[in-house]
């Protein structure tokens, strides 16, 4: 069996690795220097392009960023051969499923390991960080659905099933609204008078809670933009949680 | 050099294994089976009363709950020789410095050590807790002064000097916020429709911004009653901060 994964950053480049490591053939499409890197890491067999990963893989991974992912399954719709199983690794799932619906690719399943660090590309990503971490699929075609199974197992992590709506109203409040807040805290602190003169003073909590801050801001905004509906229902619930004042006496 | 700490929970059985593993001679105040506790573990040479404490040791520091501790400083005002300098660690400093100012106990000083954990109590506690962290003190008598940031840097601590006014400012923005929101953030989630069935999907950032939601809730309603105003004021800037549509395109 041959994988092919289509962007080899934080997540496509893990998960090569965690793939390599288990005797699967990875095929990498990306620009010359990260497959380069990827070789080197041994992380891929192979480095082919779109259209050779299309024809001569079983299963091909969307892991570049929501934007290019939608144009890259346009394009599969065209080139793909029937039995070709499609997935992708992007953090919102509704625009995704939509477009694979329209475009009338049954054997597309949209995923989302939910894993991550605050560094991405290739540098960051690691053979281990899937493991013992949920990999959401969105459901579809059952034979296309047991060969994801078996990969997300193969790699350590534990598939779970969600409709897109549900795992996008999800990630709003586990994830998205999370990351908001995050920004949110260093952006008060470092805008206060007094605090921005000590923030050198700040506490492992404070730490703990604006890591996420570091996260890249421009995959991020791609990220909140696709989900925006759901984000903002998910903000407005938490800004109603912070006035309570049963939190604080 | 003897110190007393009155309160052996987890910041007073930290700083009394700290200071004992440094050789200075720690008298512990606090309900006996704390004290057996304490002693089994060497953190304390002695078990003594308050009154006891105050004749015997040169530094005496006020390590319980923010309203028992301004009973004790009242306690003190008493009792106390004009010799001991006391302080306290509690994490609002303008109400125990007035009350000081008030009872005229020009040797007070009013600290907080920039350190914790989620757990509490002389089991959670460890010589450890301090190093490398901020501790503040709110200024004062200087040769009070001197003898607790002697004390300080013995246990591994940083000591940093901020007016009760900046301090109580500073830690609104920089934990009681960040406290409340890991409250929010949980219950928001815990509210949902969809993400209350599914919490076990969190990733780390989730269980990063929600850690704090598990610290004693009666000792932070204290904290924070006792910090209303700069606590208002923070969570309004926070509020305003999660409005600002350039953090989510």
């Amino acid at each position: 069996m041959s994988v092919a994964i289509v962007g080899l950053g934080l997540i496509g480049g893990s998960l090569a690795r965690a793939l390599s490591g288990q005797g699967v053939r990875v095929l990498g499409v990306d620009r010359p220097g990260v497959c380069r890197a990827a070789r080197k890491a041994r992380a891929i067999a192979a480095t082919t392009s779109l259209e050779a990963a299309a024809r001569e893989a079983q299963v091909l991974v969307l892991a570049a960023s929501p934007s290019v992912n939608l144009r890259l399954l346009r394009k599969l719709a065209r080139i793909a051969p029937a039995a070709l199983v499609i997935t992708d690794v992007t953090s919102v799932k509704v625009p995704i499923v939509r477009e694979a619906a329209r475009l009338e690719l049954p054997r597309f399943v949209g995923g989302h390991p939910m894993a991550g660090r605050e560094r991405s590309g290739f540098a960051a990503s690691t053979a281990g960080l899937f493991r013992g971490r949920p990999w959401i699929l969105t459901g579809g075609e059952p034979g296309a659905l047991r060969r994801l199974r078996g990969l997300i197992r193969r790699v350590g992590a534990r598939p779970v099933e969600l409709t897109a709506l549900d795992h996008d109203r999800l990630v709003a409040v586990l994830s998205h609204v999370p990351q908001i807040v995050s920004w949110a805290l260093l952006h008060a602190a470092a805008a206060d008078r007094v605090a921005r003169r000590h923030l050198d003073l700040a506490g492992p909590g404070f730490l703990d809670m604006t890591r996420l801050a570091s996260s890249p801001r421009a995959l991020w905004k791609e990220i909140l933009t696709g989900n925006r509906s759901e984000v903002r229902r998910a903000l407005a619930a938490l800004r109603r949680a912070l006035s309570h004042d049963r939190f604080w006496g």
